[in-house]
């Protein structure tokens, strides 16, 4: 156990040692891990990472981004955990060192988080059964509700990486145009239907090279760890513009994202089996591993004159379909190259109960519902104001493995 | 006039100076332009930027991408064209100096290109008119042929940035699922309808913040520049993936742009009217002042035992629909934030005739029609050994501003 103290509710025991970037009062973003409610100055311990992997390589954890410590690959990424386990451990070399101690673990309060990595390309998957079928049946009739490629590979689409924020970022309601009568022509204003979707991330490690595709039983080793994501969206500008390319603007004016990376060693005791697939799967997509992990979601708004933020969402990742090697094999399969810090995302993660769905257009069903969010308010859609969190965590014998919050708060819309 | 001579065929007269990233004999990437059949190195003319913009930061010029300089605005984007028209004009200062000529001016013959900037992001745009009928119709019917929202708005979807390549890169046929007959289940095998898309796309210049969109108005503040671009397409593999977040695997295994940069400076003198547009766009999407460009555009193929690449596409950029700052304003509208370095396309370019049709699958009307490609060869679809390249120019009054070529050449699918 930690010389630092925390309570079993705490998302950063021991167990967890999570990745991120950091910086206090101005001063150069560094790479940070976290303990209780302090963070770790990585980049002031280098001297005690002198294993094979990281021996005069720690200027890594002095760089602005995770980018080139994920490309590093398992080895250092084990290194440098067992490293950190041990300083952090009672009675360690670090615990004797009162001024070591004292400067490298910082209050979380006086810390700013930033984005983890450089992400190169961000990829959004459409993985979860219960959302493609709610989704479907909603537009096309329970009958069509999937499409006949569904089950037959994991669908996803190229994202925006310039707009994936870390917790924090305020939104700004998007405008745009859309078409609320199907038989008028279409009208440009603020976005009417802005909606979450609760999603969970990874991160990719080294990447490979273009025209050699990822094989299936190697994906893991091209999985550094993972985030909570909030993929905010606007209903009616991607019901308007989605066909026949995707969505496009309807997901593009901002994505957030918890800002400490949970790495796979971590969440390895949360594993369980994978979901059953029938159709069977191509050999490229084939694994028999469990490589599904049971963390708990959830999704809280907090409208502008709240005082507590009512739990809208529970959810559960255990939930997926694809799993993130099938994902991660999928995008490479035609020789597509990935970079270190790509991310991966899961698509909106619901459950088979109306409690656990990842959205606010499953929630209220198309708007034909209210939803309760506390103190006397409900919703069909977000609205101005409203500060929506995504929160999560393994739960352990007696501890708990969290990433922090995924939160941002919706302002107005621009004046045009 | 320069003291370079070329002829009047050359792409690179003192009219155009575009930009690039080269090296030479593997040292470190630098930018440099290029005059007739010379790159000039411009991190070796720093003395000579003394104007308010580039003084004192000519370290732009040494590094590995065009990013930062993008990021500078026209006011450094003019000052260096200045400059290095004046230097490489007969009796300039660099003229004289026949040691300093010898060392900046490198033949292209001894010189490798690079990408010229990190792309931070890459969107394709659809907004050729004659392309989204002529796909529409063999996929809807003439009747159904355009979506009701195509004439309202630049229909676009983020693409890959990780696989956009410069001239030169191989492609790998990729492999992946696809459904050749639709009532029957998807197969896993080698793309057989491998495509070229015809496309040019524009870097952006200054980025702008999240949440504040570019206003049409100063939409042409953002442009820094343009490329050639070659999207390639898996036909197969996108008809069975696309419905319904759009092009995925399809379009991630390669794009290939030209190794020049050709600012909108250059291609000032070549814009035409725009094309007429019904309905009236959005206030958003207004701009009466012209921004079309008449540039000539090719596609020729080499099949491995060919002496000489057939040409199969004569297209021209201004066959357009949508501009250039249509696109990016429409982008952006929604808070999107763009940064110097993204790329944006503007979809396939077709032309009302067969001959300027920008892709095999037009030319060959899904497949229905052979296509000549000369030496007695015909084609449908990409084979492996063929070698696709995309070239274009401006035809001015006795010279011509050009981009280099994007080409590519198709290797055999990996074995799985
Ligand atoms: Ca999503
Ligand atoms: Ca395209
Ligand atoms: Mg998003
Ligand atoms: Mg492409
Ligand atoms: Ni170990």
């Amino acid at each position: 156990s930690s010389f630092v103290e925390y309570s079993a509710e705490n998302e950063f025991p021991i167990q967890n040692i999570p990745w991120g970037i950091f910086s206090v009062d101005g001063s150069a973003p560094r790479v940070g891990s976290r303990i209780g409610d302090f963070v770790v100055d990585v980049s002031a311990l280098s001297e005690f990472f002198t294993g094979p992997a990281l021996s005069g390589k720690t200027s890594v954890f002095s760089e602005d981004s995770l980018n080139t410590f994920m490309g590093m690959g398992f080895a250092a990424w084990h290194e440098a955990r067992e490293v950190l386990q041990k300083l952090l451990s009672k009675g360690s070399e670090l615990d004797k060192q009162a001024g070591l101690k004292a400067k490298v673990l910082i209050p979380v309060s006086q810390v700013t988080m930033h984005i983890p990595a450089k992400i190169g390309d961000y990829t959004d998957f459409y993985s979860s059964l219960d959302h493609a079928t709610n989704v479907g049946t909603m537009f096309r009739g329970k009958d069509n509700a999937l499409m006949p490629n569904w089950k037959y590979l994991p669908v996803g689409y190229h994202g925006r990486s310039s707009s994936v924020f870390v917790t924090g970022q305020d939104v700004v309601r998007p405008t745009g145009q859309k078409r609320p009568k199907d038989d008028e022509p279409p009208v440009f204003g603020p976005c009417a239907l802005l909606d979450f979707e609760l999603e969970f991330a990874f991160f990719t490690g080294p990447g490979n090279k273009i025209g050699e595709p990822i094989p299936i039983a190697k994906a893991h080793e091209h999985i550094f760890g993972t985030v909570l994501m909030n993929d905010w969206s606007a209903r009616d500008i991607q019901k308007w513009e989605y066909v026949p390319l995707g969505p496009f603007l309807a997901k593009n004016f901002c994505t957030t994202i918890s800002p400490w990376v949970v790495t796979m060693e971590a969440l390895e005791p949360f594993k369980v089996a994978n979901a059953s697939q029938d159709p069977t799967p191509f050999d490229y997509l084939k694994h028999d591993d469990p490589y599904t992990f049971d963390i708990n979601l959830f999704v809280s708004i907090l409208g502008e004159n709240m005082k507590q933020a009512g739990v809208v969402c529970k959810s559960n990742f255990k939930y997926m379909y694809w799993t993130m090697k099938q994902q991660l094999a999928h995008h490479t399969v035609t020789g597509c190259n990935t970079r270190p810090g790509d991310l991966m995302a899961s698509g909106t993660i619901s459950g088979p109960e109306q409690e656990s769905f990842g959205s606010m257009l499953e929630l209220s069903w198309r708007g034909s519902r209210e939803v309760d969010i506390g103190e006397g308010q409900t919703r069909k859609f977000i609205k101005d104001g409203d500060t929506v969190s995504v929160t999560g965590y393994c739960q352990g014998d007696g501890y708990r493995v969290g990433f922090g919050d995924a939160s941002g708060k919706v302002l107005p819309a621009v004046k045009f």
